[in-house]
């Protein structure tokens, strides 16, 4: 585990369908990944509020980077599972994401991530200031060989 | 509850996110919303999967329209929370949502919805044929007056 | 798979903790499992319904012995992670659960257990009468080689 | 809110199913509570562990008596559904829940319960040696007012 890989997982958070929600990277280390959506008309439903599932697809990817950056190269994280809580409507406009592995294993990783809302960013430009937390969810995590996917990357 | 409030809801379901998704609803009745996917690259996550994200979007928002089928006009549905395990992963290139309300009740209503994963349309243009149950979730929504609401719409 | 094993099974479900909540095995079949209680006081909480932790014990190790049905001796089965949602108080004086596999896979097995109150047992003598969803869960198991727990059984 | 308050709560914890299962009350505050167990044979499953439906009852009911802290006492706390996961399998002999709210409402508190599996009891009686993180929670708590339960409490 170094830097490298870090810097590596930050570019490769970004593709497909993260890259289409606009999220970015804001910071990777061992088991932590950080990452934030700048809201715009495009994510959020039909009463003005960030839709559940840009902050779901938020808390599911994040949390899955954080369990990446605890494995070596050649394995893969897919969900098994997660389940998250909104605790009131997310008004952006700017939307973080704090996710962290809470524990470990060969097969099993489980990661939480807290979702917050507020108006700009802080200082260390991780966190909105006046943020509140909006969403948490726990997500349980697999472990894969790449060699046991069938797609295009493994 | 009438045909009338069915057919505005299958367009209410296209705004935002889930229209930014490329979602279509293919049916709507009391207590029950079916909509479907056609995968493009956008949808995937790092293997070439459709991403958990867009599954977990599809699973919500389509749950949440199930509940609305069941309330007055007056009312709006927020997502409480929800659960969503991930079966096997989802290929498409057609995949299709079934939700239906499991619970009603004055404030909380609760949802299930199953994502299947398959070649094309059946006949009744609901199911993929070959279907595979690919994900399953579990969603808890709060009616909430649309008074209550801070928001454009209400 | 077979009736001596579904047999073993119904036994090895009554020990330790559940044992001690007193429920009884009604049915088990390949991906299936049926258990019931009669409630005393002692199953109830502080308002006199039946205590969730009684519904969550029920609806977890009767999803787990359904999953139990579905692998050979030498495995054992441990929870993941469970998530069940509370429709409606629990009265009893029955309250039965049917649990099933909803998806297998060589490590993790998916089952759901539907919880029913009600007031007695119907003639086939799973379902109570007049029986009403009170509770449904969804239940993540792992399965394992019973070598590998360090436990007095394996 | 106030020391009365939460003494009550504390004697309040123990009836019905949690008395039958043996816990104690260690510690209550304004969003916090903090309870034990002492292992025995009643608690373990079927491979000697400590069952899932002990640790879920734990963490429920102390998530409730959590979330209890924070309203008036005209009103009933009830589970409107849990999620749980087992991170490592509980060997006791002692075993501790710390709950705490992290979201409070009019009507929905979310509270989070962290279970601990550990050697013995540390110094400020809260929390084993050498614990070890076996189990968290996430649970969705709906506030009732007392007069609205048809229980022989309210």
């Amino acid at each position: 585990m170094n830097a490298e890989w870090f810097e590596f997982l930050k570019k490769d958070y970004l593709q497909g369908f993260p890259a289409y929600c606009g999220f970015s990277v804001k910071h990777a280390a061992f088991g932590e990944f950080v990452t934030h959506l700048t809201v715009q008309n495009i994510h959020k439903q039909q009463d003005g509020f960030v839709h559940a599932g840009v902050v779901a697809t938020m808390a599911d990817h994040t949390a899955g980077y954080a369990a990446y950056t605890t494995v070596e190269p050649a394995y893969r994280i897919l969900t098994v599972e997660f389940k998250i809580n909104y605790l009131r409507p997310a008004g952006g406009p700017l939307v973080t994401c704090h996710a962290k592995v809470i524990n470990t294993g060969k097969r099993i990783i489980v990661s939480e991530s807290e979702v917050f809302s507020g108006d700009d960013l802080a200082d260390d430009e991780r966190t909105p200031t006046q943020p509140k937390l909006v969403s948490k969810a726990m997500v349980t995590l697999m472990v894969v060989p790449a060699s046991s996917l069938n797609s295009p990357r493994a």
